[in-house]
C-alpha cells in the first residue's frame, strides 16, 4: 500500500486490512514542505499493523514543476476540482509512486497494490482517474516477473468512487484514527492544518457533508459537526 | 534520456542527437554495486552535451529482489536470452526509471522519453519488451497535465529491433565514445570489465557479431577484433 499521512491513504489502507490483508506500506518522501505528512504516515502504519513500512526517498525537487517540489505558491480558496490541473500537481506522481510500489511488491511477492486514489472530489489531478489505473494495472501485466508467469499485481483503489464525504463515512466505520493523518499542503510551525489550502477545504468539506466530528487541530477555526 | 552509462543507453543518446533532439539526460542511482556506471554516465553526458544530467539516488536496495540491489550471488556464464528471467532482474525497474523520466520530461515541457531498451539480445527481462514500452506510452496518455491536454510524451526506443551487433554497429556510425561506456554488473576494484557476467558476454558477443574493436579494458583479456 501507498501510505501518505493523509486521509485517504489511510482509509485505503485500513479497507485493505478488513478485507483480510496483509499489508507492506510504502511511503515516499519526495522533498515535500511538510515533513509532518511523514510522522503521520509513521502512526498510521503503526495502527494497520503493516508487515513493514517503508520510507524511501525520491528528491522530486530535482524536477521542480509543482508547488510541492518547488518554489511556487500554494493557491488558497480555489475551488477543488472545478479548475484545470492546479499548480500542486506533481509531475507524474502517481505514475513515480505506484513504480515503487509495484518493484516492492514484486520484491515481497504481494499480490496487490492499494492506493487510496478518488476521482469524485479529486484536485483535478490525471493520475486519480479510473483510466489511469487501469493503463497501470495493463502495464504491470506485461513489465513485471510476476505478470509474465500469469499473477499479474492487481491495483486495488477502493475509494475511487467515493466523494470525501464517503471516505470520511467508510474511515470512520473502520476505526481510522482521524486525528494522526494529515492533510494539509501548507501547515503552520507547529504542523497544524492551515485549513484554506485545496486540500484543507476538501477534507473540511468531507467531515462536515459526512456530519462526523474532525479531531484534527486548525490554525484557524473550522465549521465543524 | 534515461542514461546509465552502459552501451545501449549511450547508443539511444547518441541516436536522439542525431535526430535533433535537446536532450535532458537522467541517472537513477539505485544502490548498485558499481559506482563505475555513474562515472561512465557523467563521460556519456558530457559527450551527449545534454542541456542537463541530472542523477537521482533511488535506493532499491530497501526492496532487495535482486542479484544487483540484495545479496545475491551474480550469474556468471549463462547463455544471455536464453533462460527464465535471471536474478539480475530487478524489479519493476524500467517501470520505474520511466515514470521518473516522465516526471522530468513532465516538468521540462519534453515530448518524448528515450530509453535504450532492446528486446533481441535482452536478458529475459520483461520490461524490455515492445510490449511493455507501449503500455508505458499508454499510460503517459492518460496519466499526466501533457496527455491531458493533448501532447503526451512518446516513448522512443530505437534500439528495440536491434540486435547488440547492430547496437554496435549504429554506436559506432555516431562516434559513440565506447571506452567511456560501463556494462559489467561485477567489476574489479579498479572498475574493469569481469567478462564473464551476462552484460559482459553480451556486450563482447555484439562487438565480435559487428566485427568491431572493444576498447573496454576486461580484468581478463578477451576474443575481440
Amino acid at each position: 500500500m501507498l501510505l501518505s499521512g493523509g486521509l485517504d491513504s489511510a482509509v485505503a489502507g485500513a479497507w485493505a486490512r478488513a478485507e483480510g490483508y496483509d499489508l507492506w506500506a510504502l511511503t515516499l518522501d519526495y522533498g515535500q514542505r511538510h515533513r509532518v505528512e511523514l510522522e503521520a504516515a509513521a502512526a498510521v502504519a503503526r495502527h494497520l499493523e503493516v508487515r513493514e513500512h517503508l520510507v524511501l526517498q525520491v528528491d522530486l525537487r530535482a524536477f521542480g514543476g509543482s508547488a510541492l517540489t518547488a518554489d511556487i505558491p500554494v493557491p488558497k480558496a480555489q475551488s477543488p476540482g472545478a479548475g484545470p490541473i492546479p499548480p500542486t500537481y506533481v509531475p507524474a506522481r502517481n505514475t513515480i509512486f505506484l513504480s515503487l510500489a509495484l518493484g516492492l511488491a514484486e520484491a515481497r511477492g504481494a499480490g496487490a497494490l492499494v492506493i487510496g486514489a478518488n476521482a469524485i472530489d479529486y484536485s483535478g489531478y490525471p493520475d486519480c482517474r479510473p483510466a489511469f489505473l487501469e493503463a497501470f494495472e495493463r502495464l504491470a501485466q506485461v513489465g513485471t516477473r510476476a505478470g509474465v508467469e500469469g499473477n499479474p499485481p492487481r491495483v486495488l483503489a477502493p475509494l475511487i468512487d467515493l466523494s470525501k464525504a464517503g471516505i470520511v463515512t467508510l474511515g470512520h466505520e473502520l476505526g481510522v484514527p482521524f486525528e494522526r493523518t494529515h492533510s494539509c499542503y501548507d501547515p503552520d510551525d507547529a504542523g497544524r492544518h492551515c485549513g484554506s489550502c485545496d486540500a484543507c477545504q476538501l477534507r473540511c468539506k468531507g467531515f462536515l457533508d459526512a456530519g462526523i466530528h474532525d479531531p484534527t487541530p486548525y490554525a484557524k477555526s473550522q465549521k465543524t459537526p
